[in-house]
């Protein structure tokens, strides 16, 4: 059975919106719509924006085409149970009741979901953890937070599970969120691009410090060896914790490969014991579509639910 | 609809069995019986020696009773899936095949569980955790593992899931696994008795040194209070990862009441930021009856799926 999605990606600068079929064990994009997110005056008029630009890209993809349903997902804080974004620092709103905004703009059954969690999903399902069930999908970027599958379905802890970058791996730097110790303190993009700048005085996006790296600048090598550490040390706690079967790497960071996944692997296997799980470690397949893919996922997952 | 279980909790020592009466969102003990479990020259013998005394206690439980199901529940590395006994350190066994074993002796449906899981399932379902979906359930005793409840399912890791007594809190001290930093070096009972004599040259109970902390012992003061600083930062890490709406503690160490949880709330809570989820903090309620519940709800669960 194929059921046609229609799926939108909300990100903080740019909307990705795609006419997907989705069918038993695969979602096929069949046409691809982009913009730019618009602003209100505030978070609430923001998500009045959102809701209204999202209807016109829904509208704009329903010509010609049978659709069955819509998924949206959003960044942020988001209560899927609700459809509600609870918290977008990006965006601005607050408790914004979205699914509801959007059901006032659109005949069709929509679905809200969260965009790390629905991007996680879709690696799950289509991606690089495909046939897995246990599955934690972790991109990295500004930021580090997991979107954790557990048999299948996407355990969001309301709202607020998956926070590995502020666990707390015991060293003194601190982390935007206001402590010292957290993975992402070390371990993100921009921690990666912030600590080669104090080290050299020179900057340098993580792309580029990866670069150094594979030219032996010695500096670049030590900064990425105690982001490498720092991420061990995150998936370690992960590993104890949940006893994923795979770990997807994802995000802008991911894109170093073997630079990444080589030392990592070796690093967090020369920490496992007995009484873990030894997961797989795989890069993201699915890149920056992972979020509307993983709409279109929800969006067809609500219609057999009713 | 109601539906009569036989569960037999297999302990390292005894072997706790009990006729069910198992209903929508109750689970009613009719009859119980104890034994010792018995023992054979190795973990092979203890598997088919167990097997049969586990028979034996469903024969004499199914005597003027209409029984439905039988559900088991093991102590170690359980693969419920298999319904594999993969290892026990105290029963011996390793990749014991103890369904299909029991299956042999048994013609009724038999469900294989693990004996904490299984008895987190029963304080989710009806104890002190109950009409929660995202659910912690922490014996704490020699050791400390967790079981882990999303959703209202247990969620396993391929029977890995929960170590939360080793992850790394960064201190000093040697665990039993061989490494240091680990949550139940600090925090287990037997830590605590440990500590105790250690410091002081007395040997005493974790029970007992609760006992002296109430009373002003200044020695018992310190490492009780050692105790709990390690058990919240790894609930602290459980909720980072995890984010359940509860946790619930149990096992022997948990007879401490609010010696344990009133300053283990004060501390997790000053650790808690914004983006972590406020679990509640409850005490088990089922006691050393919730291995032989959960081995029931098990039982009847497996009934359902058919």
């Amino acid at each position: 059975m194929t059921a046609n999605a229609i799926a939108v990606d909300v990100g903080g600068t740019e909307m990705k919106a795609a006419l997907v079929a989705v069918g038993e064990r695969s979602a096929e994009p069949l046409r691809w719509l982009r913009r730019p997110t618009p602003r209100g005056a505030d978070g609430s008029a923001t998500a009045e924006r959102v809701v209204a630009a999202v209807a016109e890209l829904v509208a704009e993809l329903r010509v010609d085409a049978s659709v069955d349903a819509v998924g949206v997902v959003v960044p942020g804080a988001v209560d899927e149970e609700r459809g509600v974004g609870v918290y977008s620092a990006n965006l601005g709103w607050r408790d914004a009741p979205l699914r509801d905004l959007l059901a006032e703009h659109i005949d069709l059954p929509v679905s809200l979901g969260h965009d790390v969690r629905a991007g996680g999903l879709a690696e799950a399902r289509l991606g690089a953890a495909r046939g897995m069930r246990d599955v934690v999908v972790l991109p990295i970027g500004t930021g580090i937070a997991a979107a954790l599958l557990f048999d299948g379905r996407v355990h969001s802890g309301g709202g607020f599970a998956g926070e590995i970058g502020h666990v707390d791996i015991g060293h003194d730097e601190l982390c935007g969120c206001g402590r010292t110790g957290c993975v992402e303190a070390l371990a993100s993009s921009a921690a990666v691009a912030r600590r080669y700048l104090a080290r050299t005085g020179t900057a340098r996006t993580s792309a580029e410090v990866a670069s150094a790296v594979r030219a032996g600048d010695p500096d670049a090598q030590a900064v990425w060896g105690e982001a490498v550490d720092a991420l061990a040390k995150g998936l370690l706690v992960l590993v104890t914790v949940a006893a994923p079967e795979c770990i997807v790497l994802g995000g802008g960071f991911a894109q170093a490969g073997d630079l990444l996944t080589g030392p990592l692997r070796e690093r967090l296997d020369g920490m496992l014991a007995a009484y873990h799980r030894r997961p797989h470690l795989e890069l993201a397949e699915l890149g920056d579509t992972a979020g509307c893919l993983g709409a279109a996922l929800l969006a067809t997952e609500g219609l057999r639910a009713k």
